[in-house]
């Protein structure tokens, strides 16, 4: 099978046969395969698409181009996670303990920041102590002890998606929906659980800026894990505005604690229990009001947040913050932004929010950047609110002062006020299952 | 300027500009560019197009990658040609003598065969001493004193052509009309001539495989060539049947000869009055009837062919074999190809026979094959005439008897006999012209 081939019937907008593609991507990954080769081809799938057959099959062969977790010992049914990515974005911290609470494993490799967006694994290393670098031993352990386990991604998931993600970075072919929703699910599929639960955020601080693109999205990954024998739900989720009141790391793990005690904001506390809701439905614990009922019970009995202490305990991290998150350490500089005119807040632009955040501190510059775990931003008003001139938008924090003139103007930039209220927009779109798109709007 | 920012501005199938190219392509040449992002490039291009102005500024950024050929020591206006490529196309053979006995210089670099196709290098260098790499000064002088050269091409002539031509060959994105157009007319500007008249083959047998392409790409290369200032012409010509009976390298310069003569093929003969009489008209030489009439009376009154034999002598070559043709070596071996049943020959598949002759020596197998000079196929019958059973179509030739079984299978696929008399084809379908395309059929 020459790759040569394979370019020219992919340029033509034929489909690859599951032998074309997995020689394709043994190849690629042995380095047989050289880059400018691999280069044309993704120019062809981004420009001619991929059935969803062929992406499943890609999927597949990019899964198997490294380990293939093995979770059997861990007991029960796992479920997995996996948020497309936005700004303040801190729900796999409350869902997996209220998951984990209702007697559903959820043993998760979680990313770093990437771009506008942070990172779980980023969030919990805010924590003193806390390890997201674990044997698979101890992964296990953690995971049968505690219910949940949260970790960095191991070095051998999916080798072929890092080679492939390299390569697209650097020739204009990342936003391809087949190719990201491959990217995605090989890492799924990898990392072995029995369910998948997509969270596929929509709006401007998301990787996907409209909703159809969401769509499609979530039900080319549903078509992946279905075919791969996994059950699989994604809820279209909104990222038009950051979600919760915190953007940063030890931000986010305090709003995160605030919730599982119930006290977190409405926003988060609907779209999390949402989740972990739709996880335990994936899981077979109930009828979708059933689940909910259970993971509302979860918050409200302090069950979610003793796991999730447990589960920092168990990884070396300090617990008692985690109880009592007034013991985080507090960035040395705020400063507060405030609205330079009266009317409504009617749109945050998400993705500026999040650089904003990232510029303070928050996220990496360069790959080797150290993050500053206290830097970030509260929002003290939301998109729908009144302000008054003069009055506090929101606080940035940083380790360094001389971080804040630059954020701020990138903040600003973010904020527009304007007269008239905006109208709500809602926050969970759809639910995407193989059965197909249940809209809950409208 | 970032090469990503291009690749995804083309990719969206946005207009590159002009700054954007040169950048490019420069950077490419320079290998700042990588071959993964150029590749990535050339299938977005391939996909999406490219304008005319765009075509014309990628193929002066390609030009201008190496040595521009400076004619200015040659007195008068020259004229290039080109053909994009045919099976038994000898025409720059008969051609270039017949300029230049009309006044018209013709400073020519030509190319080797490749695939099914001759090279008129090749072909030259089947005469006894000849020479087809001279110094610039060698070639200044043959010129002003024969009136015409055929060198093969000089190491730095359009480089950055030649390295992105090797990344198309292996990227499945040769086939695109402006990339081959660019390609084409890259050298031809490199090659610094006044006029360029273009041969653009169309059927089974040329690169273009339909007459709608063959008109496309002789539209973009007409642009290119007048936007550079050049007066350029096209003709599209007929290679659905090989051009003349004899295909070969001393087989096809015996058949230029005899063309010379006035005792050619009649479609070799009406091809090359048309190419020649439309070199002449670029050259300002008269109307289009005077110039065919000039090329004409050079044939009648031997004058073409003794600018054959002097540029011969003045490169080195034997010019008793251009008077006397019998002088050539023959090839030790010969075959008849019979017909196997009795009706018309309606059909013989070009790129067939081509590679056919090469099989028996012809052409190259690799870069690195020898050619066999003597080797090739005489054609005894061609399309629209009557066989009987058992009657000779052709006469295969080569040096190495082993090769025939093979090279004869592959001719024998190659002719289609059936009843009835098909419809004759024309020889030369259109003139292509600054001022557009003129139909020159039905």
């Amino acid at each position: 099978m020459r790759m040569y081939d394979l370019i020219a019937k992919k340029r033509n907008g034929e489909i690859l046969t599951e032998e074309e593609i997995r020689s394709m991507i043994d190849g690629y990954v042995k380095g047989e395969v050289p880059d400018y080769q691999m280069s044309a081809m993704l120019m062809a799938i981004y420009l001619k698409g991929m059935t969803d057959t062929e992406t499943a099959i890609l999927t597949d062969a990019v899964a198997h181009s490294g380990d293939m977790v093995d979770l059997t010992p861990i007991e029960g049914i796992k479920v997995d996670k996996h948020s497309t990515g936005g700004v303040g974005d801190k729900t796999t911290l409350v869902v997996a303990p209220i998951v984990a609470a209702c007697g559903v494993k959820v043993a998760k490799m979680s990313g770093r920041g990437l771009g506008h967006t942070g990172g779980t694994v980023d969030k919990l290393e805010s924590i003193p102590g806390m390890r997201t670098t674990l044997t698979e031993e101890e992964f296990f352990k953690v995971v049968n002890t505690t219910g949940l386990s949260v970790i960095g991604q191991s070095g051998n998931l999916a080798p072929g998606d890092k080679k492939l993600y390299a390569l697209r970075d650097v020739t204009a072919t990342v936003e391809s929906i087949p190719l990201i929703a491959a990217s995605i699910m090989s890492k799924k599929l990898a990392a072995g659980s029995d369910c998948i639960l997509l969270d596929v955020k929509t709006g401007s601080g998301a990787f996907m800026k409209t909703l159809e693109d969401s769509v499609t999205l979530a039900e080319k990954m549903v078509a992946i894990g279905e075919h791969a024998g996994k059950k699989t739900m994604a809820l279209i989720t909104n990222m038009d505005i950051p979600l919760g009141n915190l953007i940063g790391n030890s931000l986010e793990v305090i709003e995160a604690v605030e919730t599982l005690k119930g006290r977190g904001p409405k926003d988060l506390t609907e779209v999390c229990l949402n989740l972990a809701s739709g996880m335990l439905w994936l899981a077979g614990k109930g009828t979708p009001e059933e689940c909910m009922a259970m993971a509302e019970k979860a918050i409200a009995d302090g069950s979610a947040l003793n796991r999730l202490a447990a589960m920092v305990k168990a990884q070396g991290g300090d617990p008692s913050v985690i109880l009592d998150p007034s013991l985080f350490a507090k960035a040395p500089f705020e400063r507060e932004v405030k609205a330079v005119k009266k009317g409504y807040l009617v749109h945050m632009n998400t993705e500026q929010c999040g650089i904003a955040s990232s510029m303070l501190g928050a996220g990496r510059v360069t790959k080797e950047s150290l993050i500053d775990y206290t830097a970030g931003i509260a929002l003290k008003k939301k998109v729908g609110q009144e302000v008054e001139e003069g009055e506090t938008i929101a606080v940035l924090y940083t380790s360094k002062q001389e971080l804040f003139d630059a954020a701020e103007e990138e903040f600003v930039k973010a904020v527009t006020i304007a007269d008239g209220r905006p109208e709500p927009e809602p926050l969970i779109y759809a639910r995407v299952t193989r059965e197909g798109v249940k809209n809950l709007i409208g």
